[in-house]
């Protein structure tokens, strides 16, 4: 235990005694994340409000006691994990949705509300909220404005940092902020609001979310195209920008994938023989606008060689479109039981080269490396399967993580489209970010936190 | 001159003799902006690429002199104005298109390259720029992306900011560094990019511009609907947002503008009589979509008491339709020589209290407020009209000025929503920002410019 008697005594004094824990299970639940590399907090507190969570600041920053921020603990890079101890601000009780403002066209949100159930709650008014990263009906808005969460509708819709209008934060010094506000344009002083999000909870504390609404789309089609190859499909992506369709969801899953849901759900094939590669797509919006779109789709994909296309117009068989999607992440354990999970991007003209990239690193490395993900944003996610225990095939996998970060790097991409940099990545930044760009993230760091005590060891050292 | 000869020296080495200049008439030209309150620089130059505006950010750095990047110098709040004087850093060399990727729909920039004449370019390959601040046939991409400019467009596809991937930019000490890039999705690190954009060039000085494209939207109605109030019109804006219709423009002109462009065109009037308020909307899509969106906006319009509605097909009777609304800056003029412009926002569900607001300055202040703007963002060009001279009305104007500016902070908004602070608004900031706020700005600010060399002066004091 690191954290000494006076700082409990004084944190129990800001939430009451039920919200303090420091029993072991309770410090390495809350100590871990979806990365599965955890370490154990010192102590983990529940504030109800904002005044508790910069009381629980003001008193870390006096002990210069390490806290970190957290919300539902999904994230893949371990940016909700203590890895230097200290405090765990578990953000569960805050968890109201405030205010759905039709005629604005605004929500305001606690950080806890789970991201599914603030979609639900717009669209029974005929509104959307649209970043829909996989975890939304468990992970939570605070949590995906820290990372910036992505998802399939990015490519139409854009990432969760367009939908922020405003937040309320609070600083590693206790201070209470507020960024941006209830309007859709606001350019007074600098744009807090959208430093803070992506910002990994090194910044400020997110106590409160303004999040922009739309007008729901009432009409959705959803596709299917099933390709001879990766290159056909990636090809008929290329056609649809060409013919200036923008679908909704526009989600590739390779040949290895698609055999291991087909093995995971018991099936034997989900596609035509000789699929190596399908496509799901999705246009919304108005009746008149959708059908003509689903067209031009249709169009585009049979012009890239596709050897089936289904067309789900009731919801019904939506659903069933979708779930081969859904179930990617829990069938790959039917290949082996871990993944070394890269979100990597690249410009979208250069997906072709990514998926050649890939291709070589499975020949050189001998790996399984089943990849999917948001075609459309040039965002794949690359899955190199490893067998724990099996040292040599870790070893080869981690070199080829890096060959596989130097080479999106050189096809002007990013190692990271959605998941962050957490712990998890922090040697790979420098591939991306030169010296003066990260010494400037430090100096901007130091600006909200001079003592370094928020959200320790992530991003930097 | 406060510029010493060593400095000169250096300067005429980074760029050549051509490239410098003290005369007064090129110190004046280049002191001011369109806030038409300068400040003469004390030299001017005009560097030819990134490395030369590292050099002279260097050099300046070194002898710790100021230095005010500058665009088409369009802005309205002296964001380019050299207040403290010192070096003026004209872009206008390094205006060249670099590249527009249609596979990865995106351009890459130098700062000065017109806003128009990108738009042109991009539209001739069936892609499309959305942000069109009024100033875009002079105005300059650097410029917007520092001002982060709006315009008619932003309702339905955003400002400047939700279209700049990526920056290249060179730090006050002369660093040159790279952030986002040629990707939609990025999260590595802090978002920098979105950081600097709006940040009125006191961070650093933006030497490359990688920008998102957009497949262009084929088809375009344009309407004008006449109300026999602007309360009618305001309506009429709800019901279409409940009618969940995004017009790509949603401008509310009111009759005091009406008038000044009636009077300033040489018309008995534009618009039927009675009329006290206009919309002007565009519909923009696949043609069959736009067809049933233009019917919704009828609807809508009428509901609310539209006495008129047009719609425009074709190009010639579109550009009639616009045509008021592009008249309505130099119209004001017939009022009065000067205009205290603001461009306040507010949330769009209290867009009437605003109104309301202008209904109680007018009569407390005795003032010609003609307003217009995006309405559809809750973004009003608040005018208001003074005499040069009138010292009197030019006092009440400013007591007018105070009130609004803490009127509209009342009612959650903000009191720019496209023009900045620079140094014109600079006092009104505390009115929306906390000292805590405006504290933590300063800390950013020094981040990026330890000494405070780069355009001083604005935002901040």
């Amino acid at each position: 235990m690191a954290v000494d008697t006076s700082l409990l005594t004084r944190l129990t004094g800001i939430v009451g005694a039920d919200y303090v824990r420091t029993d072991e299970p309770t410090r390495v639940t809350y100590g871990t994340d979806a990365l599965k590399q955890g370490h154990p907090a010192d102590v983990v507190v529940w504030p109800a409000n904002t005044a508790e969570v910069s009381a629980i600041a003001r008193a870390c920053h006096e002990t210069r006691t390490p806290m970190v921020p957290r919300g539902a603990g999904t994230g893949y890079t371990g940016g909700a994990v203590p890895s230097h101890g200290g405090v765990v601000i578990s953000l569960e009780r805050m968890n109201r949705i405030l205010e759905i403002d039709e005629g604005s066209l605004l929500a305001v949100v606690e950080p806890h509300v789970i991201t599914g159930d603030l979609q639900d709650a717009v669209e029974a008014l005929g509104l959307f909220y649209p970043p829909d990263p996989a975890s939304l009906r468990q992970s939570v808005i605070g949590g995906n404005v820290a990372e910036c969460a992505g998802g399939p509708r990015a490519f139409k819709y854009g990432v969760t940092k367009q939908y922020v209008l405003g937040l309320e934060a609070v600083l590693p010094t206790g201070e209470i902020i507020e960024t941006g506000g209830k309007v859709v344009k606001n350019v007074v002083g600098y744009d807090l609001t959208h430093l803070l999000v992506g910002s990994e909870g090194t910044l400020a504390i997110i106590t409160k979310v303004i999040l922009r609404l739309i007008p729901k789309p009432p009409v959705q089609i959803t596709m299917r195209a099933s390709f001879p190859s990766v290159r056909h499909a990636v090809n008929a992506v290329t056609l649809l920008i060409r013919a200036r369709v923008i679908p909704a969801a526009l989600e590739l899953i390779d040949g290895d994938s698609l055999d291991a849901v087909a093995q995971h759900l018991q099936v034997r094939s989900l596609a035509p023989e000789g699929t190596a590669a399908i496509l799901l797509l999705e246009v919304d919006g108005l009746a008149e606008q959708v059908i003509g779109e689903a067209d031009r789709v249709e169009v585009a994909c049979r012009d890239a060689g596709a050897t089936e296309f289904l067309r789900a117009l009731d919801d019904a068989s939506r659903q069933e479109l979708w779930r081969v999607r859904r179930e990617i992440s829990p069938s790959l354990k039917v290949i082996t039981p871990l993944k070394f999970n890269h979100d990597v991007v690249v410009p979208k003209a250069r997906i072709p080269e990514l998926f050649d990239l890939v291709d070589v690193l499975r020949d050189r490395y001998r790996l399984r490396i089943p990849c999917f993900g948001h075609v459309g944003d040039g965002n794949i996610h690359v899955n190199i399967m490893v067998t724990p225990g099996d040292d040599d095939e870790i070893r080869r996998a981690h070199e080829a993580e890096g060959d596989l970060f130097r080479g999106v790097v050189a096809l002007e991409g990013s190692i990271s489209g959605e998941h962050g940099i957490g712990f998890a990545k922090k040697k790979y930044m420098p591939l991306e970010l030169s010296q003066d760009e990260i010494d400037l993230m430090k100096r901007v760091k130091a600006a909200f936190d001079p003592h370094g005590i928020l959200n320790p060891g992530k991003m930097f050292d």
